[in-house]
């Protein structure tokens, strides 16, 4: 048995997510679907840095698996992109040790978020970018940004779903790059929450809008509770850019 | 009745092309479909610049449509956005004269190809632009290029089922843009036969892979025969970027 370390991307608007789901087309299940095939119908289990959920996109995700067969990484690579559906394209295969795991061994990840702020809609747009055409005060969601840097307890920032026991993350970086009429979000931390990217950019919007002030953010983070921070903004602006190990 | 100006973008990946089409999802149907809902039913019939075909995008298709409806400028745009599908967008709306017309009037064209020169597969531009990975010596199109700019018969370069009589065409620029790993040929010229930039891309990138010389652009020209030029490139690299009036 050989480990394989996969960067793939994906166009998340056709995908139920990233993980496997009864009767749902994800991620997951078109990367074991192809395996599977691969292997004479043997199931290889695909492990990845962690799930994306429906309609948002990956730029990096990583992902693993084991497989029997002797390939070099460059046939991997071509023979696995021969396969897939359009939708998803590997960008790298490297072998690598037993002791590699795409989830547990990823010690911090980049993920981005894009607006779209222009008042035209742009059907080019629609899947990749959240259109928010009503004005931001960016400048308020830089100051509003630095009170997320650093340790913190996310419970106001993810879902109330979530199901993990420690919600404490550091976040490295978070950058405002700006792109004509696109203004992209960059965060880079050492794990997120589930929806956590999307709660921090609908509380950070709130804030650019006027609905919040950037000093209530310490204040949201004290609450830890779900309710105090902004909404969680759509799918198709997030994408999954990196993962570090 | 008042006649409108509109500029319209679409994406062209779910639409069987501009024009009605008996059980097809066009861009023409829908925005009539659309019309007459805001009508009571009445049929409006909308007149393009021009057909473009399935999977062929717009950034800047223009139409004519005649109503009596007394709406101002801005709530046409607000109600026509509102009710088309995502993928069809009104850029503007204009009252012109009963004497304008978008195919007609137009006097000019410019259309844009966008070749994706990565060797790795991008779900993101799949539909968006031509993945060409093979090289391509840039110098040896740009020298091709000039060839097509003045005036010509275009019997070479348009498909062999085009109805129009008149083949000769003037083409006043072609210009190359280089984006990253995109790159864009940029054509405009005053008016365009059917499929022509799509041949005039193909027989470009078989200049720019060596399978034929700058040189012999002037000799395929002469012998207005379809079958000298290159391979239709495909549509999803093509996009109607603007018409001129």
């Amino acid at each position: 048995m050989q480990r394989y370390k996969c960067v793939i991307s994906y166009d998340g608007s056709g995908f139920s997510g990233y993980q496997v789901q009864p009767n749902k087309r994800t991620v997951q299940s078109e990367l074991e679907a192809m395996l599977a095939k691969m292997h004479k119908g043997a199931s290889i289990k695909v492990v990845g840095s962690g799930r994306t959920d429906a309609g948002v996109h990956a730029k990096g995700q990583v992902i693993h698996f084991d497989s029997p067969l002797a390939i070099s990484e460059q046939k991997w690579e071509i023979a696995l992109n021969s396969m897939l559906p359009e939708d998803i394209s590997v960008l790298s295969v490297l072998k690598v040790d037993a002791s590699f795991h795409a989830r547990f061994a990823a010690v911090r990840k980049e993920y981005r978020y894009i607006l779209h702020l222009s008042p035209k809609r742009d059907p080019f747009q629609r899947k990749f970018a959240y259109q928010y055409p009503y004005g931001l005060n960016v400048d308020s969601m830089r100051e509003a940004s630095k009170f997320f840097l650093g340790t913190h307890d996310f419970t106001s920032f993810c879902s109330a779903k979530t199901e993990v026991e420690d919600k404490i993350r550091i976040i490295e970086a978070i950058d405002f790059i700006n792109g004509g009429d696109l203004l992209t979000l960059r965060f880079v931390g050492n794990g997120f929450l589930y929806n956590m990217v999307r709660i921090l950019v609908g509380t950070l919007l709130a804030v650019g809008s006027g609905d919040l002030l950037p000093e209530d953010i310490p204040v949201i983070l004290e609450k830890k509770d779900r309710r105090f921070a902004g909404k969680t903004a759509p799918a198709q602006g997030l994408y999954l850019w990196e993962v570090f190990y």
